[in-house]
């Protein structure tokens, strides 16, 4: 419950409802633990139904998060469920899926969701994403999804890459940034 | 929202709350449309918790519906998230999703789950499961995944059986005769 924003761990989805930390990862959130729950349903949706229970649990201002892994062979999916399928199948198992397809080509979204802290309130999406393939995993097996995916203009995939080298490129880097920037810009329009 | 029990529309899954009708069929249950969310996790537990879910709205007994299709080969999914498999591959792209794999059994498995009324009742389960494989999908394109489904012991898919046959051998009669008998013993035994 204390990493913080830049951690790298994205091999699944994440949720927060903490009122210290605005990003929290908890990768127990699953239907059990009683925190907030993952829903199904498109990406955007699902970010913003557990922006929603989160304010609503924490009674307050706060920030989760969600990873997808997409294959648009697959139509955008595992997508929000790559963590399930990731714990069954392993990386071998996402790459050997795309058997029947020659497009490989995939994508690392995630979103960073918002919520002002009031339910009925609209909640903000920040984007990052990360085109690139599912290959035959290469590289560390220490974060999920990462020795399948190779980012778009790098022959490395995340698992070959140091930390720095990745959150530079990465999707999760890149919602982050976008998130800064809004705050940044909230914080001159108010000074 | 008026199907009733036996209808045979499995092509997803399918949530309860409604004051009249025990079972119920909402294709609409999506995280958008504010009734039961539909959950992410292993089968048991979503349906677990869609019955409290359900039972806290309506405040009164219920019986929610869940179905999965699940591969062998991964794992048991999409099982829960086929739905959305479904809609995105069509029985195609579920059959092309095994390529990879040699193995193409597969399950349907129906969940029924009955709350007794009370959010921190205990839910009781009624499974329905039907063994088979996935195919090249063959008949009628009514429901769903029928046409790529062909359960053990038969040369028919789901998709070619007439309403009739496919209710006496499919997942979801054997759930509800689980659930019937159970009813039915407790009413004896009470009476």
């Amino acid at each position: 419950m204390d990493d913080d924003v830049d951690d790298g761990d994205d091999d699944g989805n994440d949720a927060a409802a903490d009122e210290n930390d605005y990003v929290d990862d908890d990768d127990d959130d699953d239907v059990n633990d009683g925190d907030v729950p993952e829903y199904q349903g498109e990406p955007d949706d699902i970010s913003r139904a557990k922006a929603r229970e989160a304010a609503k649990q924490i009674q307050g201002p706060c920030v989760v998060e969600d990873t997808c892994l997409c294959f648009n062979a697959l139509g955008g999916l595992p997508g929000p469920y790559i963590k399930w399928f990731l714990e069954k199948l392993g990386p071998e198992g996402l790459y050997r899926m795309l058997t029947g397809w020659e497009d490989k080509s995939a994508y690392a979204m995630c979103t960073m969701a918002f919520s002002p802290g009031k339910p009925e309130d609209d909640v903000l999406l920040f984007k990052g994403i990360a085109p690139g393939k599912i290959v035959d995993p290469r590289g560390s097996r220490d974060f999920g999804w990462d020795p399948c995916f190779q980012p778009d203009g790098f022959e490395k995939t995340y698992g070959e890459m140091t930390k720095e080298e990745k959150h530079g490129i990465s999707h999760r880097g890149r919602a982050v940034r976008a998130m800064q920037e809004y705050f940044l810009k909230q914080a001159e329009q108010n000074s």
